[in-house]
């Protein structure tokens, strides 16, 4: 076994590895709007004209001129002459004149002369008794204007200048910058920018992840296992985990623990990826050979031999003519948390993603104590049950319990719902504590 | 308006559209397992033999007869002799008489006779001095075995039956039930499938979402708004959701505000799909024709319309001859918001997921008072902003803040990181309390 004398936490490692990375950065592709979900913007998306580019109503109601209104109440209405109605979908063929008012829909545009819309709840037709006691009958020519028979109306609540209208450019203005560089790209963003009619976009590509799969002992999933052997199961867990974090997997296969062979494929795959994983064989000296063989491969190489991690310490961060390479244990479950740990990170800071932004977890209560040695940091899978209100249908919360296998075996991570992380400065957690989840 | 005199909650109305929804069950079909990240299991998947298929060494170190280290300590070792070396991928040729150890490897098989492994660290090869001092030399005959000149090992701390090894099964056994039908596939999910060798998987087979964008407004996002023209936003925000859900987004285009030509083509789209979304016009009276069109559809029709939230309160949900219809109001973020509450639902469901499965959210504190009315539901975007501790570079929480904006823009939800629920029962949220914000 190599000696880790000092070694680094997982955060110091990454930090280490990261300063030997200072622009580190995708390429960019464009792409259609609709096909851009989950992908990061390249550049600022800036508004080619403002949204929205005409007045709306943001009511059903009448368009009005709200000085005409001045006053109202259900006491002491104004009275408005309806000269029409504006379409959905078009502009009105008509201006409003002082004393008149239009038939609008929600999202309708205001006609000229309008400022504000009434609602329609703050309205009520003139009865045919009142107008009657004003000295008007139905058929008054005052009730029809420029040929068309106007309703009247009462408007019974003032409106103010703009009210239950959107001006132009009250969403965004011209020239605005709609989408910061490095955001991830949502259901709400595509609908900002299809509002904005930006139906292409610039996007970082997504980075080329190189994976090898190292082990004399490892075989391709299809082959059937002599004694001795096993199936590869690293190629295809950090495969799905490269996808999930944004990134695209390119798999190199199985290699045997032969350092010649892994050197010519590392170099290949550094060639044509961003960023190359390898998990090492399993044993000791074949852990060795990988960091041998990374550190031929350019300067300035292995950067970390040893995290102060547990699953996960024989990991190797290296970086070798500005790509970095990650040599992880070759134990699944050592080899998916340790990914999780540096190749997610690494990927999105390929893409441009801010380091700080927003991430989801879960809070339980701890089922039983976790012992921890303290200066290491652990990750423990645990499965998440959901805590029952007495009635027993609404879910009060969420118990963890951790998954306990000898050597880490993949399965009990497929049995697990999260991670639990126990800091360096913890000898462990508390039976019925509240903890962080992280989902996997 | 139409009136919504007893409108339900959200919870409410999903469970009475769920009660007239029984047997909602997506299709299923036959995936390359690596091809599988995201899906849902159609059928439990069962082991087709034991993992490990051989015992295993978890240690580099030596494999021997637990009994020949027995009461084995530092200062009254347990001499052995080393007899060869398991190679890593192949069975060792040789058996493990007493007395006699094998260098191991992580991951080797252990040899015949073998039934534990000694660490590496807990042996130290015999000096020649010490070897002297039995009164052997190097080159005596003792330390050759079957014709191969064997090491003598000291053993420092004896192991106990099975120690540092995985039995065969120890993992999954025969015939297990390894993934329950219903599971969303991690990496460890594909990770422990690759290793039992089953490349090819069954899931649900992607539900159908037929998506129709209703409104004599509405143009295609490629289109010049004319005057009064708003860009259609709804199909491809709803798309991008019905796509993260795990659905398969159908787009069925925009229809005009007329009755007829809505019918046939809500008709259509629920021939062709197992879930129809229609977001309405905007408009009081479009939203009215939604329903009477949905209502044509098959029975019961409409089961509610209006429901107590904000924003979306004119949803309509729907069940016509087994499938659903939700009638989505047209504005932007309305439709967004009331589709993650009733649409993803439905996918979920369709897809197999269990309902009470874990969800993350993100605990934030609030910036600002934010008021709602006692009786309705509220979801309030939110823009989430880190609060860094005093050195400025670690994140200690995070602080949330309403993002306002008249009339639910479009560009308000983009400028958001998630949204917060104001439950029904309460009448507002306070400054400084901690909330939990579901990210979008």
């Amino acid at each position: 076994m190599p000696e880790f004398l000092t070694l680094l936490s997982p955060d110091e490692a990454r930090s280490l590895l990261f300063r030997h990375l200072p622009d580190l950065q995708s390429a960019a592709e464009k792409l259609e709007t609709h096909l851009a979900l989950e992908r990061v913007t390249a550049a600022p998306v800036r508004s080619p004209h403002p949204l929205p580019e005409f007045p709306r109503s943001t009511v059903d109601g009448y368009a009005v001129h709200a000085g005409d209104t001045f006053g109202a109440s259900d006491s002491l209405p104004a009275y408005l002459k309806v000269i029409g109605e504006v379409p959905m979908g078009d502009e009105a063929q008509f201006t409003l004149a002082p004393g008149e008012a239009a038939i609008i829909h929600t999202g309708g545009m205001l006609p000229e002369g309008a400022n504000a819309v009434v609602m329609l709840e703050n309205t009520q037709h003139v009865q045919r008794e009142e107008r009657k006691e004003r000295g008007e009958n139905n058929n008054s020519p005052g009730s029809c204007v420029r040929g068309r028979c106007a309703l009247e109306i009462e408007v019974l609540r003032a409106v103010a200048d703009g009210e239950n209208t959107l001006r132009v450019g009250e969403d965004v203005t011209e020239g605005q910058i709609v989408i910061p560089a490095g955001a991830r790209i949502r259901p709400a963003e595509i609908g900002g920018l299809m509002a904005l009619g930006i139906t292409h976009l610039r996007v970082a590509t997504k980075p080329k992840v190189g994976i090898i799969s190292s082990g004399d002992e490892i075989v391709h999933p299809e082959s059937d296992p002599r004694p001795g052997q096993v199936r590869d199961i690293n190629s295809y867990t950090l495969a799905a985990l490269v996808t999930r974090a944004g990134g695209a997997p390119v798999l190199y296969g199985i290699v045997a623990d032969k350092l010649a062979a892994l050197k010519t494929l590392a170099a290949r795959a550094l060639t044509e990826c961003d960023l190359v994983v390898i998990t090492a064989g399993s044993s000791a000296s074949a852990r060795d050979m990988t960091a041998e063989a990374i550190s031929s491969l350019g300067s300035p190489g292995v950067l970390v031999h040893g995290v102060n991690i547990r699953p996960g310490k024989p990991t190797i961060l290296a970086v070798c003519d500005g790509k970095a390479l990650i040599g992880l244990p070759g134990n699944p479950v050592s080899a998916l948390v340790v990914a999780w740990l540096f190749v997610v990170p690494l990927i999105e800071r390929l893409l441009g993603l801010p380091i700080d932004r927003p991430r989801t977890t879960l809070m339980a209560k701890l089922t039983i104590n976790i012992p921890s040695q303290a200066g290491r940091e652990d990750w423990v899978a645990v499965k998440l049950t959901p805590r029952l209100e007495q009635s027993g249908s609404e879910i009060t919360g969420w118990l963890a319990e951790p998954v306990f296998a000898k050597s880490n075996l993949i399965f009990s991570l497929a049995a697990a719902d999260g991670l639990l992380r126990i800091p360096p400065d913890a000898t462990g957690l508390s039976a019925g504590e509240v903890v962080e989840v992280v989902l996997m």
